[in-house]
């Protein structure tokens, strides 16, 4: 199952909207078959697997890291695949409920084959994205931060080009080719025009290129904007009122979602990510955007780079909170890893309550 | 000389004002002997050493991690007791050069022995207190900040307690007892009241207590403050015109020192300390007294704490720091380690400038 996983983590760029999925023919100690799903449209994990198996896959063992479909999408169902090949036991390390109206596990099971449940915690790690749309209807949200060790983003006159090492902003970008979207707001995109593409410090890497969004309410975005070039395909959140200008350059959609407060109702346009198939949402935007998406409760991990200096107290803050009279109030988090990347350190959080 | 710097930390908390020295007499691989230097006053590292190998010392050498001494302080030489021994061979990892005056190398070579420097960066780590007071004529400052992920020290009220984990808090208890001051401002002074005290998590490990160092340029401080209760040396520095309006309390001495701008001359501070024996000085303050020392470019190592909550940007900030333009105006730090404690992230730093 160790190597199943990482067979699977071979997808983490490119299988978007589908789950990273790793599979593993065995027999005993004798390796029969390895593969993994790469690209959405493509064969899945247990059939590229099987294929390698051939006819020795009868009365194997096969060792998927996530329950085998039972539907036809673009393929067919990996559960009678497994049923054809006549492997004799099927061993599942995380459970994919969106399949189960399909009976993959039951048709198995009708066939004689034996399965076996070994719920294992990094094979629902390695698709918290899609789990997260699958069960929850929403993207797994992820926000990039990158700041000072006084935690400011930028000097007061904005200057912020740059405060992480080169080597820091390169992992920034596997970060998101991992991602299905790239989100930002009009505040970010008026200051620093970013192109929201991926461009991978191994320019061979294969990628699926995310969605770049744009949560910009009254559409103050500059029509010359990096992110309306066509360089990928982009989405703009407005609200109610606003218009678009000009007719959408290529690969650009506007989309009008409703308001909470005073800024685009965050929930909702989660609820559309996750309609387009955004597994993964890494948010690189300002103070504000960031700090109502903590509020909204819509954070599943903070993406920190901390750079060894200070810059001041009148440099510009980590996130636009206030109000906090009791350290109670603060939002318990946890850290999941950290680690120097160039001269900076990374570390990624998740809240408490998220991590039972 | 591995084991010698092992021995040599014994003296970590205790050694002060001396420095760590640890010492390993061997023949080949054959281990004769080992000592360190526990207590001032006390026998030196090469004397417990020599006292364990025996008359086996002869022909033998003699690894020690600072040179040995070659005057009369309140021990007899070390050079001269190493000569006594027989010894045949003296290794040194790091240069004292404040003993350079009493010759006791030149002894050693003159009797026979052959010296050898094995310069060791371990071994100047080790004693970099002693060697900042003995050659620079001035301590090596240590400031230690404790602050939320967004770089706060309190909410706006004040509050902060407790923002880090009781394991970081007991880390900072082991780095002030490697100290020999712990110093604050009045700010702190009337905010938190602190003991400033050494209470380690093991309360059967012998420290060295360290003068307690309060600047308190008015002498603004309350009669009643924790620092002023006799449980340790306390030294309070104030500027001209201020008077003790009280007789010092037992153990409490007030230094009147000149002014540098506004506040006291830190320089000023910094060589009575290095006069009064401080090898190293645990600075805990406020973010205007951790900022005037900064400024005046007298900080050799930052160690700070990062808790895994945002406090938002009406709380406190870390640095009363302000005016910055241009990022390349920002002090170049180099991250020296970073690890996990307790809930927190412990982060040093040192300038990088310091670290040629």
């Amino acid at each position: 199952m160790r190597l199943a996983l990482k067979l699977a983590d071979r997808g983490a760029f490119t299988t978007a909207p589908n789950p990273r999925v790793g599979c593993v023919i065995a027999n005993g100690d004798l390796l029969l078959g390895q593969g993994w799903h790469e690209w959405a449209g493509q064969a899945h994990a247990e059939v590229n697997a099987l294929r390698e198996a051939g006819v020795d896959a009868r009365g194997a063992t096969a060792y998927v890291t996530l329950e085998p479909c039972g539907g036809h999408g673009r393929t067919p169902p990996c559960a009678d695949a497994l049923i054809k090949a006549g492997v004799a036991r099927v061993v599942i390390a995380s459970v994919d409920r969106s399949q189960h109206e399909h009976h993959g596990v039951e048709r198995l099971e009708a066939a004689g084959v034996q399965v076996e449940h070994l719920p294992c915690p990094e094979a629902r790690e390695l698709n918290q994205g899609f789990f997260s749309r699958t069960e929850r209807k929403r993207p797994w949200l992820r926000i990039k931060l990158a700041m000072s060790l006084d935690g400011r983003t930028a000097l007061g006159n904005g200057q912020s080009k740059w405060i992480t090492s080169p080597e820091a902003r390169d992992d920034v970008q596997v970060w998101r080719a991992r991602a299905c979207a790239v989100l930002t707001g009009s505040g970010t995109l008026l200051a620093d025009n970013p192109r929201l593409t991926v461009r991978l410090p191994d320019p061979h890497t294969a990628f699926s290129a995310p969605l770049r969004v744009v949560l910009d309410q009254h559409l103050k975005g500059d029509a010359n904007a990096h992110v309306l070039d066509g360089a990928a395909p982009t989405l703009v959140f407005h609200g109610p009122g606003a218009q678009p200008s000009h007719p959408p350059p290529a690969g650009v959609r506007f989309r009008q979602v409703g308001l909470d407060g005073e800024g685009l109702d965050l929930r909702q346009v989660m609820t559309v990510l996750a309609e387009e198939g955004c597994n993964e949402v890494q948010v690189e935007a300002g103070p504000v955007l960031c700090a109502a998406f903590a509020a909204a409760g819509l954070v599943d991990e903070w993406l920190v780079y901390i750079a060894p200096m200070f810059l001041g107290s009148d440099a510009r803050p980590l996130l636009a909170l206030d109000g906090l009279t009791d350290l109670g109030q603060a939002q318990r988090l946890s850290i999941i890893e950290q680690c120097l990347v160039g001269a900076d350190i990374r570390v990624r959080l998740r809240p408490v309550s998220a991590l039972a």
